[in-house]
């Protein structure tokens, strides 16, 4: 299916989670990344009270969430699905890294579907499990404490697929940033005041200019600031107002 | 300080959290990236059993998570700091992405100290808070629902700063940052500069000063680039020399 928003074929599945606040959680990290189908297998308890608690204002996913009998009924009609484990094991299906799956997800989801897919808090998936998945990936973790919280790692997965699927710099705020003219002419007035304030050596000007120059550059100036610095350079060497 | 593992120089610092759980869970997330310093500003209540409960097995950093009155005192000694906030606001403080905001951060906690700020779960960090921060990043969210649990964005934060830091060409430059304390002194000297040129007007001083003081935060100016700048503004009111 054609989705006009390619992160509504991204299917989240937990299967066996123990806690229903932890089903709340990961809904609400779900609609954070702008997630929606959330399908679980045998749930210890669901629909719950706490879930709606935890879920905040997302529990628009609790109501649409659907409960399967089995792993293979949540990942019907999935092009893609991939194992979240928390190490490797002795298991054979291919595997990548949190960030690989993501990208490879992003090329799938304007067409088809794609899942991930969670095990229970305390003992994952099975090894059954993985294996019916096309792939498993793991969130690189801390080799001493690699535990994450079950709707803490569906954030970290949301999140890696919102950045792989909207990827060309979405956030980006856009002021008006100096024309090359204007930062020239900037550099010149300052230079200009670096000499007649007696801060530049007349004979070895280049150096520290070159230097005030680049920290300059750096910080990208937009149009207005250049204006608020070269008022502030007209003050320096102005007489004395008082 | 150099640290062997470069992970250790990033703090965590939560401006006023209202629920100790989010402390605790954030403690949580922290330990399963390799994070292990945790500053809290002015927290509701900590200790408390509860963060100790979501916490799981990361309660050494609770143990260790000092307890400051103030912004400036948890961003002592550190040369990066980071504000994370929600969406783009009416501050000029230099915005970025998240990824952005790690990927500038690995270069950085080789040598010296990065701190990624968080505001209280309700109303997120003061526009003074942000300020006083080099600069500011968001996590990509959807426009439609963007707030994230405190710990799970804690939990995106550490995962973003583990990949930046150990994926390889990330140590490839690496100046030596001013110290927030170096910024402080710089800033005031910037003030007195502004003030006593006639450029700022003595009544309403505070727009303009901030705008120049985030435009130089923008830059994360270097230690030497600060005393070069005081030097200028040094013989900018000084009696001509010539």
């Amino acid at each position: 299916m054609i989705a006009p928003d390619p992160l509504k074929n991204v299917r989240i599945v937990l299967c066996r989670p123990g806690h229903p606040g932890n089903i709340g959680a990961a809904a609400r990290a779900m609609k954070t990344m702008g997630l929606a189908d959330l399908a679980l297998v045998e749930p210890q308890r669901f629909p719950d009270p706490e879930a709606v608690t935890r879920a905040s204002r997302a529990t628009d996913i609790l109501d649409a969430a659907r409960v399967h009998p089995s792993l293979d009924a949540a990942l019907e009609g999935v092009a893609l699905s991939v194992a979240m484990t928390a190490r490797p094991r002795d298991i054979a299906v291919g595997g990548a890294s949190l960030r690989e799956a993501a990208l490879g997800s992003a090329r799938v989801v304007p067409a088809q579907r794609v899942a991930f897919v969670f095990g229970n808090e305390t003992f994952g998936l099975t090894t059954d499990e993985v294996n019916r998945c096309s792939m498993r990936a793991t969130i690189p973790a801390s080799p001493d404490y690699s535990s994450l919280n079950l709707a803490a790692a569906v954030q970290v997965v949301a999140y890696e697929l919102r950045m792989a699927v909207l990827a060309p710099d979405s956030m980006a705020d856009r002021p008006v940033l100096a024309t090359h003219e204007e930062l020239e002419k900037f550099y010149a007035h300052l230079d200009e005041v670096m000499l007649v304030t007696g801060f530049l050596n007349p004979d070895h000007p280049k150096k520290l200019a070159a230097r005030v120059r680049r920290l300059f550059a750096r910080a990208r100036l937009e149009h207005e600031e250049v204006n608020i610095l070269r008022g502030l350079l007209k003050a320096c060497i102005e007489p004395r107002k008082r």
